[in-house]
């Protein structure tokens, strides 16, 4: 049985919150653990409506924290699927901070999570394929391929020589060598 | 200074949520509290956006729970300002229920909190008026007025008698008169 | 089987609560949300109790909060059963706030919530009729019938011509025409 | 400025909770910790009351977990001001569990806290000297010389020959020496 | 089949926590009821670990908070087993606050919990005997049959006059009498 | 004035955790958020040890989640500062899974995290060296420099062909170029 391809449009998840005090560290600012929860739960909504499965984390990339989030600040989280694997989906997060009284927007962070599909006994299971709808999710959609390698690579499971599509990345003058 | 009326679609909050054992009853249902919680802090993003101002909680309109959401569903809220009262805000809520593996997805409630916006020292300050952009949101605002006269009968601040708004709605012929 | 009735005294709940940073907004008053959640914990134990049954939420009347309780303020709510209809059971909860240092306290808070005994199936199931105590609680009795006819006005599932009881609370005049 | 003595009903404190899943270990029993929290809580409300001061745990007393109390059991708490010496006073908290579905009810623990009353800059100041209501309230009255001796020896604060109140509980003959 | 004796070492478990607002009172000071919550949980994975069976808290013994920890600081909690009695056993907690800017360390607790291994079933189950490693170690597994008998007495188990070991350490010389 | 350097060992943090029913997804599985959040704080507490001031996240590295960690199991974190570069310093996280009834005991993740010391003003300060006490810590710290190119070609701040250090990780032959 094939399973039909889905839009990405049909499994956005979005979380908006509002820094309450122990989400704070002593500076008053968002704690980044507590962000990278949040993450996680946005994402996960995003893979279970796109799979119409259970999903659990199976890696987040790297993130970073440039910016402070600060308590009474409202927190939007957006999570998108990427790319379908097998049984593993790509999800992009993309996180906004907004300061109520002065208006103030900013984007705060953006990070990948992948999750596997389980069906109800916990193997995985296969999951729709993903239809990219603008640019800017072509975009990405072409990038997990290299993003999925460095992951292999940093769990020891390719070795970078393999890596094809993530050397084009870095050292695009070795392509053509 | 005049305060600029402002466009529903700019304040409007969506909160997604996985029901977690510790939101349950002793049936795996979501409890009644704890989804009353998550509306108002839905609401209060949205109150906030709307005035860009901090605001506080006035009072809950009554609200029934029909059908049970269920541990490990995706609820999700949407809340949107409905109109503006001086100093205080009417918020409308909705709230679905997902089922992830069945796919089931229904609307589980709708709720409409007020609330009212406080300038840094905690005293009630002006808001923008609201522009609703549709019809519906245009028959809720024209619905504002008389949600507006029961609340004040059912707080004791006004006479039954004078709430004209209201009365129309228990004797409609009465309006011809 | 008929069920015996029983005393309101018999399913009292009393809560004291101390308000901690994470129930508070920025301006360290108790959000409506956390009390709104709090209440429904409490009146869920007196249903509970009186039905001696599982019960869950099914609505919560209109509250309006007056006054800030502040961080750090001792609350007590105490929920007392009102009346059953078949498997419904009304409770009335008051919520009391108190300020340490000054002495201070003041009722805060009012509200209704009805709740639904159910099975260990999940079924609704037939409660105990209640046996008022003092002229306060046969008051509250008989203004239940009144209260479920602006629910089930609210809900679409009563038009308000047929509300005999409402009606005649909001426009008295109009019951003799 | 004499502080004049308060009777013990003044400051009772009561707590009503549901044990919810996060509080209870892999035998859905609510564990231990979690009951010695609400115990503090309870009991700090009480010393608040009575002394009209914020107050700190100062100690609590052996307690001891004889029967467990379930999932969805509603636990009931009761805090009661025994006695005061100078700027501490020693608080009973006596806990009963509930089963709805059964009817079950029984008295599960009883404990003794003490607190210190501290005023705005965190010294300790003088309470309230407290009026005994029954003959249960003055018995308990009179065995806090004894218990806060054993807390003294303990804490290394007091020689063991020196709780002359201590040792009559030891060596009752010895009381008539 | 007999159990073979362990030693301390294997089941030691240490918890660090940073003292979030939610774990404060107004002073921003550690609250007793959550540090005992903590002390919990940590001597709970020690008796886990050291009888490979799930265990409840049977007892606390009294603790005393001497000197209050502060918002931000780094809490140590460090619990080893001293003593098994059959199917309980006596886990000694140490706990250690940091103020991290002044670097500032003391010692803030100690206290002993009892726990009772578990079965599937839940019925008390065997568990293996303790091999003290060091001086200190050895000095408490001695003391942890003095401490038992206080617990008897305290409650209601075993008769004052019964208690040799505890009389022994309180009253040194009536030994001889 | 120069920060003397600190061995490794006076930084550690270790945090033991049960896995709770909030803690867990529909299939009873610590989720992988909460794991994020807890590495996040054994990880702030190294930070903070190692450098005597607050610290905040600054970047998390990838994490892969293999082998799940369920309902129950108790958690074993330890966190070990690597490196420091001026004001920031990357720790090193392992954490166990050990189940307590079959005594199975894995390693489930590891992980790095980045960090800022902060003075009292939010503004960056200097850190000590680092000293690895083994070869251990001696082969991270020299890895530090590679994934810190890898964090800052992936955060757009350095170009992939400047990155010497990481360049000889994917083409080990081009180092003796």
């Amino acid at each position: 049985m094939t399973i039909e391809s889905k839009k990405t449009s049909l499994s956005v998840a979005i979380m908006n919150e509002i820094v309450l005090p122990n989400d704070t560290n002593t500076f008053n600012n968002l704690m980044g653990g507590r962000l990278l929860h949040w993450m996680d739960i946005a994402a996960a909504i995003t893979a279970q409506k796109h799979s119409g499965k259970l999903a659990v984390t199976a890696s987040v990339d790297s993130v970073s924290f440039k910016k402070s989030i600060k308590l009474g600040d409202v927190v939007t989280l957006e999570a998108r699927i990427v790319r379908s694997f097998n049984t593993s989906m790509e999800v992009h997060i993309t996180v906004w901070a907004e300061n109520i009284q002065s208006g103030e927007k900013f984007k705060s962070n953006e990070a990948y999570y992948t999750f596997v599909a389980l069906d109800r006994n916990g193997s995985p299971v296969g999951v729709p394929a993903v239809i990219p709808e603008n640019e800017e999710e072509q975009k990405r959609y072409e990038g997990a391929l290299r993003r999925r390698q460095l992951r292999l690579i940093l769990a020891g499971k390719m070795k970078p020589d393999d890596a094809t599509e993530l050397k084009a990345l870095f050292f695009p003058e070795s392509d053509q060598a």
